[in-house]
């Protein structure tokens, strides 16, 4: 299946974690020798004055990790293709404040188009920009730069605005940009960010990481309001350390970012196919010739992106095989 | 550890369910064969025509399933010692509408509780009430007969109000009265219930079950806006599966029971303590000589319920030995 | 002043129908004969089986008319422009549900507009679009024809949309189309109404009026939860009484309409000036010379509209003089 | 008719004040000479640094004074009579938080009442303790003394909780004290005041004044986010502004307070009646023979408080008369 990177399984070094943690009773909610220690993996990897607290998914994450700082007559100025924007069903908007979108056909935001919704600063009558969230990887699929990330988070501290990464899938973009996962974050001037796990290789779990620790204050508060706090929460935890054991995050973000070049080589070489985006990081968006897409989508499962263009996106995954990727071009090169 | 039944691990049958579940890709957000499955086993259980949905915690089950039913200016009913209203940080407030409490001091409404706090119907400046939520088992250990819950429903739906169970240990209660599942919830006249898995040997999951088919329409878009979709519910569905199989539910369930009524009978022999509740599932609460409390807590943990009177909570899991309650018990019967 | 219609005063009917009122004690909060006054006048306006409720403003006559029918995981359409979405900071989606907006030029919407933003229904990671929102008269000083209304509300009913019409200035707009309220709302397909009275010569106060009466139903609890119940509610009747007595509505509209249209006149018979937007209400929307702009905005006070094409706003209310608009024109002749 | 100070209408020195503002265009939203005046008169009052914002009704004043300081995971202390806790249909916990409930059978809470609420500080399952909230007058009509505000404000103080004060009476309460405005809020500690203009004689208007200014510091946007920015702001100020010129206000409430002494007085000396609670403001609660209520009743409209009692509540305002006051008694003596 090309269909996403949640249609795949567990890993299997986090399946382990999970049963290696299921031994007798330890504390309910987070106090537990298990979280701690994925706890400090994360001040590891992103620095010790670091705050990390884990939710289910990434909605929760966004939601919780934005509305630390973003009260209800506050804004957000992110991409109209964000998923907190098109994929959340208003949970920002609920339990957050509101979203003002600008147009970013391959899914990057920039200065300009972040400067153009900061209007009305002071006027009661219109929601106060308060925030920045862009998305690393996007969701076309492209990797910001780190001069772009630096621009953005230079402009946006000008302005007094946060940003807020949406890393789903972080650990692509950092393969992708060859850099560690404080790299493109903290060290280009994130506030907070939603560190992806579920579609890097675990069953379910993503952290939010407070490099404002003041945006954390009171953070224990909000997810368990937000109906976020898992009760067995070693299982979570034991899980994201798992993936920051020996850069599981990274081993498995290099197979699915390779997968999709190997993906997206084939399909450039087919005459009667497009690329429509740049293939940074493990999706593929491309036109296919609209004979093949029914026997494609047959056999390998994947998402029309847009139905109008017929523009589809074809998303790799860790357990992604050659096989796969070769048996589907295979497949096309008969069209 | 006596401290809680959430703080147990995961039932070995429900990790292998978990280990085999993870095979391939499968569609992301519950349209897959495993959810589809778990679907059908709580059919089984409690009708055909019944609805379910799988939320990550109790709070979420809690909340999603009464905020079909209620809206921001109605109100539930509920003991004030209910999970909803002591220890889910104003989530029901926030996502839903008003708490309106009783006192109940073995944790049970009663009609008459009940119908002391529907007051100034069709006046707007008071909230109305709208749902009554009862606990079962109830935050004190304590069962809910049929004939008392078949009164609640009764009455509540005469005054048009809906029923609620908060069933985060409906197990335990279901072994407590001999029961099936459906006898004690739908049959009695329970429109919605939330169904606890975590508290019962699973890692992870809850399901809100709709007897009331029109409270589940909208339950999908409430579900996503709550934050509470999975993307790989195949894992939590295949937990509720293994938990439905075979009345592995049940066989939990007895053995906490078991154990609760084991470590009673002994407590309630020891001259110097009090049973404090009646023990009907698989808490026990007690008062115990002052200057046991320190060593008993300091090798098998547990809760002072009440810092005030010194009365403690000590809850059996699935996995609670008989060693350890002797053991306890042995400790205690030196003081 | 031509800045905006609610910089105007209150009309002296309007300002004696308060001292009027003003004659011992009545029941609080609507329970008075001048409430049921007030609402009998909508009633002959409007057809015998309208429901009617006052609120403060127009912002609460806006959220707490569109929120008995959209639920926050639901979403409204609207014009970019729209009130709703740039000048309510937010209260639209914190107390009901998203805004999802369409390009409008000329502040109206249009059928194909509306359609582009019925996406993903049924995806319950999508905001569900329930409502379309029209202004009558537009932020642009525009006004919907009767064929674009019945259009638009045709096409909302046949994909299950309700139609909810910000009439801050409905007045001006059945001036301009020389119709009854009632034409151009009830009859055309409108579903609910925000009837406005601030910007037509009252003092404070807006009408909700539920053409679908099933919409209205819990509007009191809306109303008195939404901070809009009113304690002396007989002197917000009083006003309306007022404006729906001798067709007073009509006349101080009819007046604001012709100032604008006589200064619009004048505007465009200068050759530095352009008319940016069709004058067909009581707004007039133009390009001045940028030379003449301190002076005039020095002398009759107005809104730059748009900071960078520099189009300003003028606006003319029910007690705009001749010799404003005279001495407004003989400035910018100067010029 | 004894039924509320809400069903009194407009004092005239109130009426002329606003037909006085109907002069000309003013800017709306509050930029205005008249609102400035009325904010100068409340600095004078209460303090030169002190921050006001108009707003339409008391439950505005409460919800917007509070949610300032309390986020949705934090709680108010109050009493479990507290027009907040019953008579404002949620809107305290829809757009705040949650409230914690004390008993308090004259309507005041203590520091005893507050102490016993203030449990589970830091922990995260539980609703955080962030304000006390008082009515002055109560709603019992009774009247915290200078010492009982002063307790309640450093021991809120020493607890890290704001005090807000809802003064919807607040004028009755300094008469009944013989204070200044400020001497029994801002001096005894209070952090934020709702400030009563409408049961006082006034059409429609409250303010919220802010003692601690941080906390105003966003109240712009909550009041506009709100639904409670009046366009024609002009109107509001000037009502204020004659509450607050030549004492209006107290003169106002001397006279209420002053015809609820005397009623007591006479319905003391009958013996079929029992005064229920000290009357030291401007309402009276007792029992009358049952047998006179239905005469009583239709002569002088008053509530049944409590329907299990028969317990009344009595109320005067600004224009009872004497005739009325002894007219009750009179007939009341017949029985």
């Amino acid at each position: 299946m090309l269909t996403s990177d949640n249609a795949a399984g567990i890993h299997p070094d986090v399946l382990r974690a999970i049963a290696d943690a299921n031994v007798g009773h330890v504390s309910a909610y987070g106090n537990d020798p298990y979280t701690a220690a994925a706890e400090a993996l994360f001040r590891r990897e992103f620095g010790e004055d670091v705050e990390v607290g884990f939710v289910f998914n990434g909605t929760a994450a966004n939601v919780l990790g934005l509305s630390s700082g973003v009260r209800s007559y506050e804004a957000v100025i992110c991409s109209e293709y964000a998923h907190i924007n098109v994929d959340e069903c208003g949970a920002p908007e609920r339990y957050m404040g509101k979203l003002l979108t600008v147009p970013a056909p391959d899914g990057k935001l920039t200065v300009d188009g972040i400067s153009e919704r900061i209007l009305r600063v002071g006027d009661p009558h219109a929601v106060q920009p308060r925030a920045v969230s862009v998305s690393q990887v996007t969701e076309y699929g492209t990797v910001y730069t780190f001069d772009e990330l630096r621009s953005i988070c230079a402009y946006a501290q000008s302005r007094g605005l946060l940003v807020h990464m949406d890393g789903a899938r972080l650990a692509n973009a950092a393969v992708s940009l060859g850099a560690s996962l404080r790299e493109i974050t903290r060290d280009v001037g994130i506030d907070v960010l939603s560190f992806g796990g579920t579609k890097n290789g675990i069953m379910l779990g993503e952290a939010v990481v407070f490099f404002d620790r003041e945006l954390a204050r009171n953070f224990a508060f909000r997810r368990k309001q937000g109906m976020q706090l898992a009760s067995k929460m070693r299982f979570v935890a034991a899980q994201m350390t798992a993936l920051l054991t020996d850069e599981l995050w990274r081993r498995n973000a290099e197979h699915a970012n390779a997968m999709a070049a190997r993906l997206a080589a084939g399909i450039e070489a087919h005459p009667g196919c497009q690329i429509t985006q740049r293939v940074q990081a493990n999706a593929v968006f491309a036109m296919l010739p609209p004979e093949a897409v029914p026997a494609l989508q047959a056999a390998y499962p994947f998402y029309i992106w847009n139905e109008q263009t017929r523009e589809v996106r074809l998303m790799a995954s860790f357990d992604t095989t050659v096989e796969e990727i070769d048996g589907f071009l295979a497949l096309l090169a008969g069209f």
